[in-house]
């Protein structure tokens, strides 16, 4: 960990520069498997699991049999704990489903908002060292609540072409039917253009690596809607002197072994408790069974010494961190003045771990500063407003001027025409 | 209009395809002028609206003087009709405004997410045949609301080096007071990554021609944000033999005199309609200010007769209108069928044009088919829900257990050891 002290705020911006992967530098190789699925189908993505995923599958659909077998192989001590956070978790998410409400702008005027679900949504869990069967709980979880017709979720196979029995076990707690042994590129592909087994979808959520991310950028540009754009994990932790060290580094160090390209900030206006917190992680990260991924991501990480409260909380603000942990006295005043973040942890038992899992809230967050215009995933995600509005013959006399007037003066005529030809049959 | 009788399903796809432009033909010539301007800030601004507004600009922001002299211009007529408009506006979108809801998801964990407006914004507003000045409204109605702190407009001078007064007059009524006549791809460049005089912004909205377009995809790769993809204005209007066809062209013609590139679709279970209101369209086109337009907007559109309410209702959440009218007997039973459409128009009385100035809801839909994953502007545009969580020790004993067992199945020891760490000093 870096560590800087009582930078001038120009130096803020170079300080706080992410050590963000341009996707752009794979969009051609992406591209082309993008096209070959589009064009070819299953006949693709069945090429392209056996290059990528070293497996050969003639069906990709999980069948029934596995996840019989899946259940099986669960633990019931970790399916008690999956069980909690989906309670949890659909517990917090259920309060953002909202009913329609009608307003009466003008009288005869009724307008109102209609929260309807995306109808064909897909979802995307990586494979690889770590199987995110939470990931599963973060995204099938709002999709079930919105009531999203079609659902499907791609997650690559392993070698013996099978998926994690946690995965399984999470999706079908939640919800989700309709699983496709389908990794990388090849399952974005197929998710936005559809093959004949894979149906197609109108939006596209989940985490995944520098080639996933790559795939969503690019098929959005066939019109396929994503759920933001991706850049790796990070944490930043407010601390000062009545922090726990120990605390604070365990905090950091549970971001740092997400991956290598993790980043990890520390900020704290206590000299005391900066190098208190760097004591606790040597101390710490020999312990840890990803040592080395963490020992990469804490040299991406700073530590950043401020001058006062005001100044750590601009600075904070203009990081706009994925998630941010206070742990500071007066942590719940100082999180009423963040306006940039995707998750608030207040306090010092609230260690990002429970967010990730299952204190209710959605794990995915934006990340690389995009906090600063997106928000986590939640109902609203896999929903849309659509808007209605229905005059009676009143209400339309009672609005003609003013919209005639308007229409008129931006010179388009045939929109003050329909509602003139209206107004005079009344 | 292209008139189809009873189509097959099959041909539906082919039927409602839309007349897109593709603007990545246009990429290379926009991202030469981003990144001139993201170098030279505003001296490239300078020649740029030299070049394509053919105005010479020392200073590009709008005065004092300049809202002065519009407020003189615009009649007092034109006047109150905007603030009507702006009265209606406000009371549909302030109801979008939410105040955080605290929910215990177990004994002690608290979460909740907080409505927090997007700082900097950014609005577009083109120039043109048509001053939109509604569009500020829409624009800027729900960004005040929000409560947007830095909140600035950029829209294209005439020839004269001026701005429509109507924009102005719009913009000081509404809120907006950093004006910057500054237009097309030199305007997005500058609001994505700042010049010496305007400031950077983080989200950008606003509709514009093909090259504006096109700007507004390729700073999303630069991390800006912007409202939705754009796509020509579209209508579709359902129709039975219940339907006032003097209306229902009046409406088609209305979404026609938009541009050359708009489509307006007809689908009705009623041949006699379908007649009649092809009838009515060649009677009214004439009399229109802008009949070239819309007339060659009809050689985009078409008339769809269909077997009867069922496939009509099918048919039309295949093609997600950007607008929907629905002139019908049932209007409100057919109006809850509709799970695709960007805003849906009830019954005789409520032509598309009382939307897109003054009924209340925004204008700023999704085209393109879009509306099966976006919503239109609305307050929510203009903010992001931060989440929050609070733990006390007794909330984390409590979910201690679960967050363990997960993060151990995932292979992610230190997100197990952040929790532990705390506990054993309970």
């Amino acid at each position: 960990m870096k560590s800087y002290r009582y930078p001038a705020r120009e130096e803020w911006n170079e300080i706080l520069k992410r050590p963000v992967f341009d996707t752009s530098v794979l969009n051609k190789s992406v591209q082309k498997i993008l096209l070959s699925v589009k064009t070819k189908g299953d006949k693709a993505v069945r090429k392209y699991t056996k290059q990528f995923d070293g497996v050969a599958l003639r069906n990709s659909e999980v069948s029934a049999a596995e996840f019989d077998a899946a259940r099986e192989i669960v633990s019931p001590e970790l399916k008690k704990a999956i069980e909690q956070a989906v309670k949890n978790i659909r517990l917090f998410h259920q309060q953002q489903l909202s009913e329609p409400e009608i307003i009466e702008t003008m009288p005869g005027v009724q307008c109102w908002r209609k929260m309807i679900a995306i109808e064909k949504v897909g979802l995307y869990i990586p494979g690889g060292s770590a199987p995110l069967f939470s990931t599963v709980l973060m995204l099938g979880i709002p999709a079930v609540l919105a009531g999203c017709k079609q659902l499907i979720l791609c997650t690559p196979p392993g070698k013996e072409g099978t998926v994690n029995p946690a995965i399984l076990v999470a999706a079908e707690i939640v919800g989700i039917k309709k699983i496709f042994k389908v990794g990388g590129v090849q399952a974005i592909a197929a998710m936005a253009f559809g093959t004949e087994s894979i149906p197609s979808v109108s939006k596209i959520f989940g985490p995944g690596n520098q080639y996933v991310t790559a795939a969503k950028q690019l098929v959005q540009q066939y019109g396929i809607a994503i759920d933001m754009p991706a850049g790796p994990s990070e944490v930043a932790v407010l601390a000062d002197d009545s922090c726990n060290p120990r605390y604070v580094a365990a905090d950091l160090l549970s971001q740092a072994e997400h991956g290598a390209d993790s980043q990890v900030l520390l900020v704290t206006t206590s000299q005391d408790a900066l190098s208190r917190v760097q004591e606790a992680i040597d101390q710490q990260l020999n312990q840890l069974s990803r040592k080395e991924i963490a020992t990469k991501a804490l040299e991406n990480s700073k530590a950043i010494l401020v001058n006062n409260l005001d100044e750590a909380i601009d600075l904070l603000n203009e990081y706009a961190a994925e998630h941010l942990i206070i742990s500071c006295d007066g942590a719940d005043s100082i999180a009423d003045r963040i306006i940039n973040a995707g998750s608030v942890f207040i306090g010092n038992y609230s260690p990002e771990s429970v967010g990730d899992y299952a204190s209710g809230t959605n794990h995915t967050l934006p990340t690389n500063g995009y906090a600063k215009a997106y928000s986590g995933v939640s109902v609203d995600s896999f929903t849309r407003k659509i808007t209605f509005q229905k005059l009676s013959s009143t209400g339309l006399q009672n609005i003609a001027e003013t919209v005639q007037r308007m229409a008129e003066a931006e010179g388009l005529d045939a929109h003050a025409h329909a509602v003139k030809i209206r107004i005079l049959d009344l």
